[in-house]
């Protein structure tokens, strides 16, 4: 049964406690895979196929015959919720493209910033059980968005060599470039280091099982990654009005994921807290994941019961949820107040599913508390800032003494001297 | 004497092989403080200050007396330059705030996103020889601008238990809440963790030796961090029309830094690189760091000849620079080409020591060919994005099919459930 809390009495690390670190020979196989790749390449690559996926791979590259047939195998009703699902992602991330700028307000002097996309992204999709259409969809339109110009995608093929058809109609719906069937600390090694028939790119998004998530820490400043997810988490914050059904769905949703999935309920109704303890008995036994759910909601599951909605907010605030669903009556009206949260649910209607899935808002987060310094996945991912500035030689001149000065008391003569120097010598004004 | 090539004759990785890591000893010792800090707290700051900086302290934080001290020794000069600086830097940050967005096209449906700053911001800066108060104001103005409340500056004191005061003048001019006194990976282990004068903070930055970069990489994920700066370096693309001189000059800027600076010309004129490879000899022995430059340009510099500046352009993208000088006769004709940069340069008359101190671009900024993937510190590192959305119980119903077969395909009944259940049961509409 999952715990319950009184929030007054909790400290923060006691509300806290999420972390993750791979163990030692998770480390050690990773570092073996990273090098086995880079040193052979393909032959690497198809020989893990083997061993890891049990799968023949004769070539690494998904075909366009490949992809076309997973189209035409596509139930129609599936793809057009595809392609709806894939319009609201790219509408909402449309209006993440920010603007270059330029501040020319000194005779003169020209300042700005430019924005350029990154040259090459690799987008990693896990293979395994379940197949996640929609986690291509939100790692790979915002590189779209943003101007990416190769999008490389990586999965591991099943046991018959080939890649599960919906995930190749959701990367082609998504506008991945090419796709490669291999998987796990692998496929990053391949992203990071380049194959002969894999292009080495500049970032690696997506998610992964610890060796994945390890492969990409390793790499990471040979490249850019996008971030290491822990396990989901969502926290419904519901007021006295709220049907405990539906609370106790929703902690529900993501308790399924993961045994460590961390399903939180904070309110300041006593009363909903008991329904929800209890309505989750009920329905947990339901459930196809029920295991999994029931591992979930007892070893990480909690209720935390506050004094009022602001206390609660605060609670909100300290555990910095991935999910924040803000189940009350007005939450328009206490969105100002909520200030760590990777996406936030307004209302009782808007179960988390519907942006996991549809709505358009990207359904990569920041998990373990780290919305406190960190932000969804988005465009911003896939593009770089420049600044630049330009002076006349007139207007250097005019603050040339102070650079120097400054230089000099910094002990940097040799900077002060690039100054100076263009001074002494009118050669080349 | 600084080495030739011919770019078409070179491999890219030839052209690249920069790369950091720790060694195995920095890491342990790196832990061991790590786990002293977050047992004993200021304790075992002061104790590291005695061992490392020989400083006995009594009090780890900086008092206002200390301040006002700082600024009435101040000389009046460079005080101006220091306010003139931090009022350049703070209006090119300022263009850098996003602004928050809402998409209210379907009926019963709102989507957005919003930025919050961090709350709190830990700024470490180095102490040792060199006291560097531009990087106090290229570190602390963004997050005061970000809007960050609480930004708390970490720098070792001196044998005498003092901070420099021409540090302590930029901290309080850039607008820093805290100062104390620790320095090393100490400091950061603080600024992660807490003591009992230090308040824990969500995200580091600031530049550091290899004990507090190495500290840095341990604690990201319990909070954010900027980036590791690997050595320094600029590369000057210049023309024939350039001043040999000049552009030695810009390259030792960055030479005098460290063994282990990187500065690189990339030009298409055979006749410059010459001209330039022997006027760094002239200018070497007359810098005061000449022992540093010389190792710098020596054993980490290069000239890359070209046969034409759109090749030219290529070697500077491939290279990614930190910082770019483009000295050519019209800069802003190729800005659109400069892929990967930091921060660019534009003009005969734009010495890189411009941007270091003054003109308003931030300073830190990525090294190590990060600059394919990330940006120069700012606004951005200092805010985080939530998304949000709100859809009506009509709003939702009208997808509520779409969603709860999206989710079955992936396997996860309880993601359907959880939108479906809104319908099965219309007690809390």
């Amino acid at each position: 049964m999952i715990k319950l809390y009184n929030f007054d009495e909790l400290r923060p690390e006691e509300i806290l406690n999420r972390d993750i670190r791979a163990e030692k020979n998770v480390e050690d196989v990773v570092d073996g895979i990273i090098a086995e790749v880079r040193a052979r390449g393909d032959e690497a690559l198809k020989e893990y196929a083997l061993k890891f996926d049990g799968a023949k791979i004769d070539d690494l590259q998904v075909t366009q015959a490949e992809i076309d047939e997973a189209f035409a195998n596509m139930d129609p009703y599936f793809l057009e919720t595809l392609r709806e699902a894939a319009a609201n992602i790219e509408s909402f991330h449309r209006q993440q493209v920010h603007k270059n700028f330029v501040i020319n307000e000194k005779p003169g002097i020209v300042l700005g910033q430019k924005y350029t996309p990154i040259e090459k992204a690799g987008v990693y999709v896990p293979g395994g059980t379940a197949a996640y259409p929609s986690t291509v969809l939100m790692d790979v339109i915002p590189a779209k968005v943003a101007g990416v110009s190769e999008i490389v995608m990586t999965t591991p093929a099943g046991k018959d060599g080939r890649v599960n058809p919906v995930i190749l109609a959701a990367a082609a719906t998504a506008g991945v470039t090419k796709i490669f069937k291999t998987g796990g600390a692998q496929a990053v090694a391949a992203l990071a280091y380049g194959t002969q028939t894999i292009p080495a790119v500049d970032k690696i998004v997506g998610p992964g099982n610890i060796y994945v998530a390890t492969a990409k820490r390793k790499v990471f400043g040979k490249v850019g990654i996008d971030m290491i997810a822990g396990p989901s988490e969502i926290l419904v914050l519901a007021d006295g009005g709220c049907n405990p059904a539906w609370v106790a769905a929703d902690l529900l949703s993501q308790a399924e994921h993961d045994k460590l999935a961390s399903p939180v309920l904070v309110t300041d109704s006593p009363a909903l807290a008991r329904a929800v303890q209890a309505e989750l008995e009920v329905q947990i036994p339901q459930l196809p994941r029920a295991a999994i759910a029931r591992a979930s909601v007892d070893d990480n599951g909690k209720i935390i019961v506050c004094t009022d909605l602001h206390k609660a907010i605060e609670a909100c605030n300290i555990i910095a949820p991935e999910h924040l669903e803000v189940c009350v009556e007005n939450p328009f009206g206490v969105l100002n107040e909520i200030k760590n949260a990777g996406s936030i649910f307004l209302g009782r209607n808007v179960p988390e599913a519907l942006g996991d899935y549809f709505a358009g808002p990207n359904h990569t987060l920041p998990t373990s508390g780290t919305a406190r310094f960190s932000s969804p996945l988005g465009v911003d991912d896939f593009v770089k800032k420049s600044s630049f500035l330009y002076y006349t030689r007139e207007a250097l001149g005019e603050v040339a003494p102070r650079i120097a000065d400054f230089a000099e008391r910094e002990g940097l003569h040799a900077h002060a001297k690039s100054v100076t120097i263009r001074y002494e010598d009118n050669s080349n004004e």
